[in-house]
């Protein structure tokens, strides 16, 4: 194993592609004798990790984020950057795959030197796709990769697993009929950094900038100024012309920026990892709480007198806790 | 305890005033004595519970709450409801008090026989504000009281706590200069129901009408219609001239019948009490986490280590859970 983590550290360290998917492999596997080396691996890789900008990228299916990618990563590559694709997609499965971050849908990008794309891993066991695609990031600053996107579909709860990784989240949107605007999912303008109406090309131009417009406004009304260290901005661009995709990167840097210089950008990484750690902790340990022999027999009875009123939270969960020999 | 307990119901059932003051006093004890008493009280009482408008009131100070309460408060009394006044506030302590739910600020109300005003209980151990909250909703509930209103300040996350304990979320809202509103917390247009911009009096009619307008805007961008069995509502009001107060009155109940046609108002609730019944062991579980012996030791250093990035978040965890003995 010590020889195999060396070549892999060694793969990593130049930069070899096929080294690092190999990496990303180790670190995705489920299987419990991969978990050793894989951490083995992160744990030398560690001091090389941090240099990237680490984006999140999302919105519906049908805005254009894989257009999106390609065009804006192939511009990011041309302007001398090393780009990384990862992508999280809950939904995908082993045997499914997943449609996020599909080489075939980047055609440009998957062609350059220095992109790296990878698909969404699977849900397994082990902290699911989001601790592999945390993982992931690391492997890939490691490598030397300097931008790191991670695009997500929005399902589920997927778009608050991305935010809690990336320094930078960008929400890309359609322009609607009237005030609506196309399959915005609740509490993603929340969690947006920078929102870009996509599709601001042709007779569109002029409804993009009006979308543009209302988000703005919205965006000032449920986060207002001085609240926090970046205010949300609001773009429109058009992947299929390239018009807007500069001032995006303008505004990623912008942002970077203001965050380091503010301290801010350190400390919400640091605090990722933290809120990431206790969340590991939390779900072992609750998980652990459901199978718990004094627990398991009548956890379904409990779970169903709450639900129906039988029993009150408060008695319920010290039902639970005695079980435990917890005190409440 | 079995005469007191029996002499607690009675009261409760007869909506004797003292008695029920005395139980949630009893409730909110901190003391591990009055554990069991408080306990083997609701357990008696839940029956009788469930039967009023839950109702949750925001706002930022200055924003005209508690002349709202006091006169929102005694329409409803006025129309043959009963009405106790809660409140949480986190903040709250033995000594200093809270300003909130005091009956000096609700004049009028707290001289009305069918109403009935308790001051925020303090934060104390097990379960703190919350916890005590929830269970006088139930009690007052048992005592006849149809119209329950929790007021909450708006400090820290008080009114996430308040949200899920109540039916229907209230915001209170002042118009603002411009385009921002005043003291407006991020979040918290996320939770509301029925939004009403208050002191729409004089001068300040047309101003808070235009919010009003904005309002409805930014809330039909980040919660379009369709996602929820209810879309907010934004209304304009004055406590101080009684403008508005019946429109308010009128949401309230089309809210309460809407959800209750659908079956949603029952599955809020029981979902509210399955929710809370976890959160109550997952604090309690994760506080056994920090102290158990094997790992409390080292978690300063651990915590300093996963914030200086000096490890990942995934070892961190591996740590803990170890000294644990519990599978990741």
């Amino acid at each position: 194993m010590g020889t195999d983590i060396e070549r892999y550290i060694e793969g990593i360290r130049t930069g070899d592609r096929a080294v690092l998917g190999r990496a990303i492999t180790l670190v995705e596997s489920d299987r419990a004798d991969d978990r050793a080396p894989a951490q083995a691996l992160l744990r030398a890789v560690l001091p090389l990790t941090g240099g990237a900008h680490r984006i999140g990228i999302s919105g519906v299916p049908g805005v254009g984020k894989s257009t999106f990618i390609d065009r804006f990563g192939c511009r990011l590559v041309d302007a001398g950057h090393r780009v990384a694709v990862l992508a999280v997609d809950p939904s995908s499965s082993r045997t499914r795959g997943s449609i996020l971050g599909d080489k075939t849908r980047m055609e440009e990008l998957s062609q350059r030197d220095t992109a790296f794309i990878r698909p969404s891993p699977s849900a397994g066991a082990a902290g699911g796709v989001a601790r592999k695609t945390r993982e992931s990031i690391l492997i890939c600053e490691a490598a030397g990769y300097d931008v790191v996107l991670v695009e997500t579909v929005g399902v589920g709860q997927s778009e608050t697993l991305v935010a809690d990784m990336v320094d930078v989240f960008l929400v890309l949107m359609l322009t609607g009929a009237g005030d609506e605007l196309q399959g915005i999912k609740r509490g993603i303008l929340e969690l947006a950094d920078i929102v870009a109406v996509n599709k601001a090309d042709g007779a569109n131009v002029k409804a993009a900038r009006a979308t543009r417009n209302e988000l703005e406004s919205a965006l000032r009304l449920f986060r207002p100024p001085g609240h926090e260290p970046w205010h949300p901005r609001v773009v429109t661009c058009s992947a299929a012309s390239g018009a807007g995709l500069e001032e995006i990167w303008h505004l990623i840097a912008e942002h970077h920026q203001t965050l380091q210089q503010s301290g801010d950008l350190q400390q919400r990484r640091n605090q990722q990892r933290l809120r990431w750690m206790w969340s590991l902790v939390d779900d072992a340990v609750m998980a652990a709480v459901r199978v718990h022999p004094a627990v398991a027999a009548g956890l379904e009875q409990l779970e169903s007198d709450v639900l129906g009123g039988r029993t009150t939270a408060t008695a319920a969960a010290e039902t639970i806790l005695e079980a435990m020999e917890i005190e409440r």
